[in-house]
């Protein structure tokens, strides 16, 4: 069989893309096999994660970032978690058979690749009707260093990292004119490209007794360690680092900053953290007995029409 | 945020779905945190697959088919190189948002944990335009016995499991009547749930040189084999077991059987595990030094118009 231009491309592409790396994440044998082969002297972690077009990022978003940002948001996961990330396995379904898209893709998934040292495992090409592209993340840790979604306690103090809002301000900015992207805007290059604090999430999770990557919006998130730990969280409307509308920034996701929690004891350490890796890092709460995440404003409880992002809401 | 009734419902029951096997599969942490924990007593390989509604499977294939089915065509990928199957991610975008669906969905992966007692480890659901079903499957194994695609030597034999060109006529089934499905028909089973040779695959590891599941037709998996081995193969279309034309049962994929090359010597030990498992394996050929797979009927070699399937030929 003579594969198309574009699949033989791919194919070539990713045989070598990011192998420099195979070494350090353990890897055996890479993609161009049935599957890739690793050992493991470390626990690791999974996680998958699909990025769809017109659903997840504008469907006229260059290919470039859509790969790099569907590689970010859902390493991100690996992040909130504690982990080391070990490698990537790309899913891609395309429509558009293009050769130029083809290359623009490549390039957003090597800049991923080397930017995080990260190796791709292997991938699956497909033909749809819609961009879809589901990684899959691996990461490595000791299980003792796993931050739960379960293990907030009453009384932790709650915290996230940097600001919110700017990748609902980024993507607006990329709507309004998705031909000429601003790369300059760092709302749009927090959209495009989320940063991942993976040394942090590491140290942390030393300090930590639970921690969740913000994807779907603060309130919301927050309330599935909440949930998960059978507990509430009160928050400050007044601390929280935020740009925009504050329903906005607090509802919407895509920041992919982290929210964690830590007993009060542990605050001159994480401030320690914050100096070493130059990240902002705020106290926005407390963890409370009764159940809900409450924000108050000047001793006011706050009322939100929408509290995150849900696939199925029309 | 209150969740919409089948996010809800997926989540809940991934949740628990499977579980009764993540000590047998060594998982620490499963659904509902940022990411699964694994610990790893032996080497693990990786491999992703999508299927996609209108491509891989039938627009309107029952969700429980369609669920079962990409499980199935993705964890072939652990029994072509001689894994047990570990777990599974299931990455879902649909664009139904019926509750009966995802109920009928779930079914599918259930029945599929079940036959091969393998836990979901997460997954992840998406809203999209079309149904996308992007599966990453872990197997276990011991690096020494990975059956490599390019470990094929000239000389060996060349050998299939059980017959081709049922899967195509399943479909054809399915597709002349696809709200009543004729569950008595062996092609129409062979389509929907194609049968995994897990334990048959761990076995022939330690005897053959290379093996590839015939996922996207004979010659061209066969040709990946030879490609990747730098060698070419000869095939006697009289001796390949077959239903229906033989160009379609040669290049047709979706049968999933194994196709697997060892040296002459490895004869009667094959012919061993035949009776063990039950199953029919077939001598087809043999690996040359000239490229390329060549099928000869009555010592004239034939040629096809089509070797396999390409996701972008139109």
């Amino acid at each position: 069989m003579k594969d198309s231009d574009e699949f033989s491309f791919l194919k070539e592409t990713f045989k070598s893309l990011g192998n420099q790396y195979f070494d350090s994440s353990e890897i055996i044998i890479g993609p161009g096999d049935d599957a890739g082969l690793v050992k493991n002297s470390q626990d690791t972690i999974y996680s998958v994660d699909a990025s769809v077009a017109g659903v997840h990022f504008p469907e006229n978003l260059a290919a470039e970032h859509a790969a790099y940002r569907s590689l970010s948001t859902a390493a991100s996961d690996v992040v909130a978690c504690g982990g080391a990330l070990k490698w990537v396995l790309v899913s891609l379904t395309v429509s558009n058979t293009d050769l130029c898209w083809m290359q623009d893709f490549v390039k957003g998934v090597k800049d991923f690749s080397d930017e995080y040292c990260c190796p791709i495992l292997g991938g699956d090409l497909s033909k749809g009707k819609q961009c879809n592209i589901a990684v899959t993340v691996c990461g490595q840790l000791n299980q003792e260093n796993f931050m739960k979604r379960s293990g907030a306690r009453v009384g932790d103090k709650i915290f996230v990292t940097n600001e919110l809002g700017l990748a609902k301000k980024g993507l607006e900015e990329i709507s309004s004119n998705p031909e000429e992207l601003n790369l300059s805007s760092k709302n749009v290059t927090k959209f495009i490209r989320p940063k991942l604090h993976f040394n942090f999430g590491q140290e942390i999770s030393h300090l930590a007794n639970s921690c969740i990557d913000i994807s779907d919006g603060l309130i919301s998130d927050l309330g599935h360690i909440c949930e998960a730990s059978n507990v509430g969280a009160q928050l400050n409307a007044d601390l929280i680092p935020f740009e925009g509308e504050i329903e906005e920034a607090l509802s919407w996701g895509d920041d992919y900053e982290l929210c964690f929690t830590a007993a009060s004891g542990m605050k001159s350490r994480i401030e320690a953290l914050e100096k070493k890796h130059a990240l902002k890092i705020t106290q926005i709460g407390e963890i409370k007995v009764n159940l809900g995440v409450e924000v108050y404003k000047d001793g006011r409880l706050l009322t939100f029409k929408k509290t995150g992002y849900n696939h199925f809401d029309e």
